[in-house]
């Protein structure tokens, strides 16, 4: 008789530009024992987001790198296979940072249950988690958008993204997205009620943003950089905030990109339109705003002004495979492997 | 009988890169005469400062530029010469926005008179005028350094430089200047008390300011750009900020620099170290934090806190050369133009 066997994903190799293949590798391990006073998990759905690219970079960031040789780490709702803590039983549903595994011992701290009957498990690793929460801070406590004032963001269609749009919406900002693909703008517009939505695949972006931004930019929620800050700069208010969550252009770059130096124009315009660009990590904000994000965003997919849309890709083995068209903007919604469900 | 002449310096074309004296013309005009309501102004000193190379240019920025044939613009200090408004007689001494004039005839809004018993005048074109306000609103409002955190600030023998050193020290702060040469470095230590300052002419700036920052930086005051900017990014710490007043360093560029493209390495700083960058004209602040500051910085010069100091050229025909110097760091203190005192 086999033993049962568990699966993960390490870090083969560090990625110079955008990651292959041979980057990961897949490995079969011994099943993970029931750790006392904790929970064996299995992983029902794992969450892929842009951020893990980072990790796998041996940079010095926010967070640790991951070793060559360590599995990737990542969010993943989980179901509880045996339990040796109380408040846990088998069956529960719970998000945990197991990183890239079929599955996994916790004994770490305690874990967020889900309920199933509130809201749809997947969208605590989306629109009630952590993508989420980052739209959530981002927009309201560092972007501050007032009634009449114009928001713009990128990845529209993702699950920042299409927070931020619709968060936007909510204090009666004019919301303007970008998104790759006529399918993901017309969903942006038509589904999320943004105002527009600029199709960045296509000619002119830079000008069918000024079109859509007739009164300027007062809040551009930065995820992704390269030529889309180039075609906000110009378009940016006196006093307009920047909040910067994420840099998805430059996340493959393998060296400094040669000329032009486009530092001087973004100091250029910081110092002219007395802009605010601020850095931030969504558990900054925790302590003070997490229990106002879950109330207000429940409240909104419950009454249905909030939506969402998530691209799942069965199969753990395909994680890879799913990561890497994540950087591309393959994925139309947030971006989740199905491992177990 | 000759008719007295009053003199101007106008914008006699736009330069390209450094400004040249082909880029100054000195005229001679027929006396202004006295306004009804307003008053016959005779400029004793005019300020010299960085931000009017930015008029000078015909590009968008927080001011309007200077047509060409328009005299440049500025502030000085001056004396009453007629007055046909109530409240001013003639001797008064008064800040007036004159331009680079001898005379100018003044039917504008009220002035700011000085107390000449109180301060020496020219300190209100520097540490308690605009520069003075700068460095105080920047500092004090936007950097917001605490007790043992590091302040780092450029062209620390300036006027806006000397005092967001000595106003870091006031709150406990470590203070870290860089300047241009050994005296301006022994000044700034030995008679501002800064805790330390970096010879940017010497070889190994980055490595002595890291030397001299060994807790980071939590507040760098950017005043200069280029080279300083690239050795301080290394050393911000989580939750820096970055009040931008000025980028000295790219004033005189006449095209985009060439590559490689520093954009990515800052935005990447911003993201991953949650930095707040903040670019700010001190007018921002007048209404709240303007009389704060003259009674703060008053007091200091009072008993001796604050110290500062004057570089004066004399003879308003020196003017535009006076001012190519100071966009070259040749001046050593706030520079003034003496004109008829």
């Amino acid at each position: 008789m086999t033993e049962p066997m568990a699966r993960q994903i390490v870090l083969a190799s560090r990625p110079k530009g955008p990651p292959t293949a041979a980057n990961f590798r897949l490995e079969e391990i011994p099943m993970p024992q029931l750790p006392r006073g904790g929970l064996l998990l299995r992983v029902l759905y794992l969450s892929l987001d842009p951020y893990m690219r980072g990790r796998m970079d041996d940079a010095k960031s926010y967070a640790k790198s991951v070793d060559i040789g360590e599995p990737m780490r990542g969010e993943s709702v989980c179901e509880v296979v045996q339990s040796d803590r109380p408040g846990y039983a088998k069956g529960d549903i719970v998000l945990a940072h197991t990183g890239w595994r079929t599955h996994a011992a916790w004994d770490g701290p305690d874990l967020r249950k889900l309920d199933p009957k509130q809201a749809p498990v997947t969208a605590g690793l989306g629109v009630l988690g952590m993508p989420g929460f980052t739209a959530y801070s981002g927009l309201y406590v560092l972007g501050k958008p007032k009634a009449g004032e114009t928001v713009v963001v990128a990845a529209a269609s993702g699950p920042v993204g299409s927070l931020v749009g619709q968060l936007a919406k909510m204090v009666g900002a004019r919301a303007v997205g970008i998104a790759g693909g006529a399918p993901k703008c017309r969903y942006v517009v038509d589904e999320l009620g943004f105002d527009a939505c600029i199709d960045h695949h296509g000619p002119g972006m830079a000008e069918q943003l000024a079109a859509a931004c007739p009164k300027g930019i007062d809040v551009y929620f930065e995820n992704v950089a390269g030529a889309v800050w180039q075609a906000v700069l110009p378009l940016l208010n006196t006093y307009a905030r920047v909040p910067v969550c994420g840099l998805i252009a430059y996340y493959n770059m393998a060296a400094p990109p040669a000329g032009p130096n486009l530092l001087p124009a973004t100091m250029r315009a910081v110092l002219t339109k007395s802009l605010t660009l601020r850095g931030f990590i969504n558990t900054e904000f925790v302590a003070e705003h997490y229990a106002d994000f879950l109330r207000i965003v429940s409240a909104g997919i419950a009454d249905g002004r909030i939506r969402y849309r998530e691209d799942i890709t069965d199969g753990f083995e395909n994680a890879p495979a799913a990561f890497m068209g994540l950087l591309e903007g393959k994925n139309f919604g947030k971006a989740l492997v199905r491992v177990a469900a």
